[in-house]
């Protein structure tokens, strides 16, 4: 044990005076800038019961809280147990996986809810907050948990929360171009989580290309019952995707539908996911990576979509698709894009996020553009594409064309963000460990002792612990 | 470890194309009827906004969505993570336990949907859906889940998909009969999910009785850990209980009175299967199997009288008693199947489900037969028993009466629909393991190398991972 | 093994007759004065429908059923998952954190449900019993749970059976003194839970010392996968607890309110925590213990004052404290106590509810005594306080002084009761066990057999179970 740790000394891992330095230094920042900026929204703020009587509202139940809440804290649950879990699979990594996915989400919250709100909730030089707030600030982190995935084991703490600072930032801006300037939909995040998270992380990813990593190939790998832990990740991430995907959309039938279509899309996805896990596998024997990560698929596919009329067979297609397009991936194309484009994806974004969330785009560009006031009735077309004010006169068709577009400009800002980013975290000194001691908690963290000689122990107690 | 498989294939386990090949027929098939006939409910439909127009709703909160979708998500952790964790107990079969159950609960949801919709949301052709079709979906699986633990460890995904098949649509017959056509109520499934489904399950592990499984006996354990995953999923079960019992009752105080009554009994119950776990143990330990098991008892035992105006100190007598029975069974019961009447009972569904399921639909009948206006009120009353239409002159006795006969209808649809099941089963075509091979992941999946070698191998680095 | 059950014996620790004579008896006494005194509230009850009518309400959302389930869940979750697996960390112990918990809980919830019922919904002759009991119930037990990471592992179920007793009866009394004599506010239970619960948990343990507790230190440290275990308690707590702090709030903006700033604060205390955590740690690394416990101490912060109009930048300052203060208890205080006071706390309650429980009090009399007509609007600065009635023409500064008046009234109920029970568990009659025997699960548990030589066995299944 020793001996590693002075290895990984030879890079200076050494934390003590960095990592407590940023987070000290950056949390004050948010104090400031929170003591400056953020108030409550009117809902929010003990002059409800004036607000109430101004906008005519009988009842407390009103208030957006009982609309929203419930989506949230399923959404909250699976940034931090959904993300921080579904990484535990790799056997010596779980601290890092679950601590760091901890540490960089809880900070990117707090800087997500200044950014978007800059962008969204400013009135009066004041952000105003509440629960759809919240809801966006976990969506904004939820694409940096995504693009840790990328290069879960290989960073510093420093470097991810470095990460997290730039990826919020970036994030914002890209969803203000998309939402306000393209006037696209994208309530569940297919372009701006899904798409940007993942391209933006890969392209980090490839920029801190480590040519030795075979060195710690063997830590790589998942242990029986990581792979367990990494199996609660899923199940969140799948059970609650259908909150996911419904927690920003209109009141009313939108939420209802999106949560509808997000069911089923995830519904067919397994069945693709175990089909083509058992087909490529020569034994025919399931993959635990292929159901922990390709079963996904299908909700990051219809983030776009789902809240559109998307008729439920459309949901099980999208999913369909995606099982196969995702698994797929996993066995020929991770290996490829390593081997020849030197991208090092440790859990797969590529095929779980980047995939799905482009042919969610897609999808959503379609469903959009194929729209008919026959379909969603004459206020419910409106209300759905919110073809108000200056978007009166646009069509179907063309929304279906700035939502392709929006696509684009996701992509664009995840390759030339990434690359600034990736150059940042390249620097020599944040921290991250040598080759040879990636994907080890002993490296950041306090390991307990060996358990192995602990099982043995417990079961002949009259021995000491340290022979 | 090759020679395992090799044994294996003395009874053919190979899935590559069989598996495949089943899970994409069917997802097709699921697609194509989704396509000809599943569409929105007017609530998840663009046209809400009309829609609230005509019934003179004033808000959107007035969507169900808003009443019943955060009992719908706790319904849904309880079949992916309760269920599937809860049979993580084994030593080696975690990833049967937690995988299966995803697989076959991810066709069976689609399958429900159509086979329940036919039955109750048919309307011009059309099956209508809204999230209740989504929770009475989840209901039904949970159905299959409860079954898949009476053979859990002994079968193959091809017969837990084939199975899956026929139980759903058998559910969705006995369903419709009872509360269809005996005008029944059982909002949490006493009769619909647990008798019927435990019944079901044993009668087809009777049929697929294995005289040697004793070879497998020693994997048929739980090492420490395994017991701890289980009790995730026991936890989630007991704790979102009061959920699913209240999921689809009638909104207002019927929700509220059943979620109360729940949490009563299952409060009650763990306390007795406490006292009897110790007491039947000679030396007074507690079985981690009780625990996580006997717990729930009371929750299934409620099923069909939570709604109704059982009054708190009456789930309290019902979660004490069932505690008990529950207990007793694992202790005395489950051996005596084993031995005697060749029902090998893997997760003692006899005990969690399929008595208590009995003892909840007496409950119900006594509950439903002594049900007064005074008690509930006249309009309460009319409401509570849907004593309208047709129905408008049954007295309480002739629906106590009903209430039994749908105990009786329910035990002989599981009596003879596990009989045919279990025959089909038995085919020798569905790739199930030799029993020497049973409650072993590796004969369907990919297994991770040796744990304990790799623990080594983490604290000694510089050692090659393979001596 | 044998002998290490042997030397338990020396003291008896036979539980056979003994526990499940005081849970079947103590359960019995449930239904009894249950049977007595317990109703359905108007909202749960089949009158509902007149009710209704006689309220004026419109539709059955007004149901506070719909303003209050999905924060009771969350809450649940907390007590039974957050509480329980938090204190799976240690090695040797999961069974009887997870599974001690769950029968402590689900007794005290039954006992609070009637001690509770007394003081606040007691009419002529019933308890009548809704959501918001439920949830108060929780709290109650909640602050057992805390007293429990006290005497974790050192304590046989029955002594925790009795602390439950006891402990709930007393919170009661506390509850009501502070609620309804001082009229003080105290949603998120800063003092009634948390620093009552704790101070009173740690005169329990001072009580109980044990000065030859090395004997069994070895056990009291974490294993690998015990670690990962205890994360999902954490973060279940930390996820839900908004749901926490704003369960009981006034329906609206007070609920909308105490969820954001508890949010806030528990972000900012993850910054601090794993900031102290590094940097008190010579070699810089992060120690689970931290990020296990300190990163919860922003929730207990804000419990008093998260429904008040303290500003989100306000919460963002609490929890940033309360991280220093609770990781560097961790570190200094823990060790200082047990060496000097002869405080064994098992799961250092004292840096994570004990200090962070009185800073909360704190926090909420100075927000209370800032509160201006301005900021809360004039309704609202009415609503927020309840200042009617008698209370007509308290002052915020009045208030302020019953806020402080309340935190000292819960520790001296807390040292008071503590030493009282502490006093009662010393009796030789509860079968705990011997130092030398404690943190180690064999005691009252069934412990499947050695894991090791089972993960061997898995891979060599030739090779007969027992050599």
């Amino acid at each position: 044990m020793e001996r590693s740790r002075h290895q990984g000394m030879a890079k200076n891992t050494y934390m003590r005076w960095r990592l407590p330095l940023v987070c000290l230094l950056w949390e004050v920042a948010m104090i400031v800038l929170f003591g400056v900026f953020v108030r409550f929204s009117p809902e929010a703020d003990a002059h409800w019961e004036e607000e109430k009587q101004e906008m005519n509202l009988t009842s407390d139940i009103e208030n957006d809280f009982y609309f929203r809440y419930p989506s949230f804290q399923d959404v909250h649950v699976m940034i931090f147990v959904g993300f921080g879990f579904l990484m535990t699979f790799l056997k010596r990594y779980g601290f890092g996986a679950v601590g760091f996915n901890f540490l960089l989400a809880a900070f990117g919250i707090q800087w997500a809810l200044l950014m978007q709100g800059w962008f969204h909730s400013f009135k009066n030089g004041e952000i105003l907050i509440g629960v759809e707030n919240l809801i966006n600030a976990d969506f904004c982190v939820g694409s940096v948990c995504i693009a840790f995935g990328a290069i879960l084991g290989k960073s510093s703490p420093i470097q991810l929360l470095v990460l997290t600072l730039f990826q919020v930032t970036l994030f914002a801006v890209n969803e203000y171009i998309l939402l306000n300037l393209l006037h696209v939909k994208d309530a569940g995040g297919s372009m701006t989580i899904h798409t940007f998270g993942a391209y933006f992380g890969l392209t980090v990813t490839r920029i801190l290309y480590r040519p030795n990593l075979e060195q710690s190939k063997d830590k790589q790998g998942s242990v029986y019952h990581s792979d367990l832990f990494a199996m609660i990740g899923t199940l969140y991430l799948w059970m609650y995707w259908p909150s996911f995907n419904s927690a920003i959309s209109e009141h009313g039938d939108a939420q209802h539908r999106a949560a509808i279509n997000t069911y089923c899309s995830l519904a067919a996805c397994v069945l693709t996911t175990v089909a083509f896990s058992s087909m490529l596998q020569k034994k025919g024997k399931l993959d635990m990576v292929h159901i922990q990560n390709a079963t996904l698929a299908g909700g990051v596919a219809v983030g776009t979509s789902a809240e559109m009329m998307l008729p439920p067979y459309g949901s099980l297609i999208v999913g369909f698709i995606c099982g196969i397009v995702s698994t797929v991936g996993y066995v020929y194309l991770t290996p490829f894009l390593e081997s020849r484009l030197h991208i090092q994806d440790t859990c797969g974004i590529h095929n779980l996020h980047a995939m799905p969330g482009l042919i969610g785009g897609i999808v959503g560009a379609i469903t959009a553009a194929a729209a008919t006031e026959d379909v969603y009735g004459k206020e419910g077309f409106i209300k759905a594409f919110d073809f108000t004010g200056a978007y009166q006169t646009r069509t179907p068709s063309v929304q279906g064309g700035f939502q392709a577009a929006g696509i684009v400009v996701s992509l664009l800002m995840a390759f030339a963000g990434g690359a600034l980013v990736g150059a940042i975290l390249k620097l020599p000194i944040w921290g991250d460990a040598a080759a040879e001691n990636c994907f080890e908690d002993d490296v950041y963290w306090e390991v307990p002792e060996d358990e192995e000689s602990d099982v043995y122990h417990m079961h002949n107690p009259d021995k000491p612990a340290s022979p």
